[in-house]
């Protein structure tokens, strides 16, 4: 029999399709899009060399030993927003509008372009996440910007058609709806109960056991009870932690680990598929709030969304939680 | 300057990338999925004479000449829900489970595989979708079922790799929590205006007349003001009514010959791309609300949901509400 699932941070509920449910291991496929093989691409835009086909840079990593640099941050040459102009409001009728001012950069995460973050060095990894908190404190300073969404989408079914590792974050003068709804919820059931929400969902799968994928000392991944799609992850901090601003030193260096190995275990025990990772931290404003949490999500793309989850916002996963966790859980970190 | 709109219906905002746009016809491109050439399939279970490879019909539109069919109806043999089996919620700490119970069926909406909606005539438009109302009505009928999606995924963008035409119908134990949103939301706009605010906004399009696509007398086709991608597009009732099923013959019959046309727009002008289509129509319990209204939404799959769109729940739309209308206005409904 299915079962249909509730998510309590997020409200949604899921059709767990057992009947119809693949095997883990029936989700990885030989990959069609082809790794690239070459360190470095002439007519990349992001490759070491092409720096003048890109907007100036933002930020880089510098690499002491040659004048190169390790990691770059470049404005989005086709960015979506605005990075100059003024916020304007404007209600017409019932047509609201704001003039699309933001930053959206690029953040390249290694010269290499033959790389994924699932293949960087330990260290390399550790430099890729300061970047992204040092880009996400720059540009949430920005007045104009109200949330910053920092995600990566690995392969053309993940939405991307540029084959260099890079991740983009966007700073938009709103908060997404989706956002504001979850903190309003979330404040209630703290109101309600005197817990967050995401710490009490995590003490409930620690002490389940069931759905975790790899822990470390400061966090936890592990497959969300209600799991939109098979192995969709999440990674929340065990501290609680309002914002991603929030997190130690010593917690980013733990982070790096503990993401670079559920990365890898996805890359080999699923071969290297399309996947969307995005950085869940609410507005700057919410820093140091009791009922919110920021967390991780990484979604392997091996299905479509479809007419169903378009229609209704709910999801059909054709795998079950447990087995998609397990798998992971002993995938292997390494090549076999 | 890019443009960030408000749909005031889904509160969803969505960046109107002005910037990186393209032009209208950029987004057709050769299908790389070849339209099927063969009228019947030999292996393909929804073709006439295999009919014994399908779970016993649930409905058909008879063809009086030879005894065979137009439209059939069979319970989904991969079905997400269990038609057997009694509705029991359960909750256990925080996380709160239904049985799988509910109703998935597979609406045959033509014999001939190599046909799609747009391809069908008037009178076989009619039959689908007066099916589509008789399925709706029966299925919503079933105790256990609060919600039906009817959807159709054309392509393997959009998340079929089943050629013959079909659409789908999930009826749910629940009430999807998006749909429940939009149901407050609409409450409370009545409340404070005393419209509808479907129709409020279907009147402010009528006046605007920059987004129509194509109107019949019952039936409006529009872009959304803030749509959420390149062509994405609504078909509002003019007559106020909450649900599909108080639709009247006449309208029905209107909406088929509309619907028809403004696929055939999207076949022939986009090069038949794969899109989703669904039914956005209340629970049957909303019969006669004043505050909710049904419309079908189409939405072509020429873009990719990424991880912006995932980690905030907006949307990046690359071209103008106003231009894709406009292109889609003046496209053939034949070829050329």
């Amino acid at each position: 029999m299915p079962e249909i699932r509730h998510n309590i941070i997020t409200r949604e509920w899921v059709i767990i399709a057992t009947e119809r449910a693949k095997r883990p291991e029936q989700f990885a496929k030989p990959n069609v899009r082809r790794a690239p093989v070459e360190r470095f691409v002439a007519t990349c835009p992001l490759c070491p060399g092409n720096e003048d086909k890109t907007p100036p840079e933002t930020y880089r990593v510098p690499r002491s030993s040659d004048g190169g640099w390790q990691v770059r941050v470049v404005p989005n040459k086709f960015s979506a927003l605005d990075a100059k102009g003024d916020l304007v409001r404007k209600a017409e009728g019932l047509k609201r509008t704001i003039t699309g001012v933001g930053i959206h950069e690029v953040i390249i995460e290694t010269p290499e372009h033959n790389k994924t973050l699932a293949l960087l060095t330990e260290a390399e990894m550790e430099l890729v996440m300061a970047t992204y908190r040092q880009r996400y404190n720059a540009v949430t300073l920005d007045s104009r910007v109200a949330h910053v969404t920092l995600f990566k989408n690995h392969g053309e079914r993940a939405g991307t058609s540029l084959e260099h590792p890079h991740s983009q974050l966007v700073g938009t003068p709103i908060i997404p709806p989706q956002v504001r709804d979850r903190m309003e919820h979330a404040l209630r059931f703290y109101d309600e109960t005197g817990d967050c929400i995401f710490c009490a969902t995590l003490a409930d799968e620690l002490v389940d056991d069931v759905r975790i994928v790899a822990q470390s000392n400061d966090f936890v991944a592990f497959i969300p009870y209600a799991a939109l799609t098979p192995f969709h992850l999440w990674v929340f901090p065990l501290r609680h932690s309002a914002t991603f601003l929030e997190a130690t030193e010593a917690e980013m260096a733990d982070l790096s680990r503990l993401l670079r190995k559920v990365l890898r275990k996805i890359y080999f025990a699923l071969d290297n598929p399309d996947f969307n990772l995005s950085l869940r931290t609410p507005p700057r404003e919410a820093c140091g709030l009791k009922y919110f949490h920021w967390y991780l999500s990484i979604i392997p793309r091996v299905t479509r969304v479809a007419g169903f989850e378009i229609g209704s916002g709910m999801f059909i996963n054709t795998a079950l939680p447990e087995q998609s966790a397990e798998f992971l859980r002993h995938a292997p970190t390494d090549p076999s």
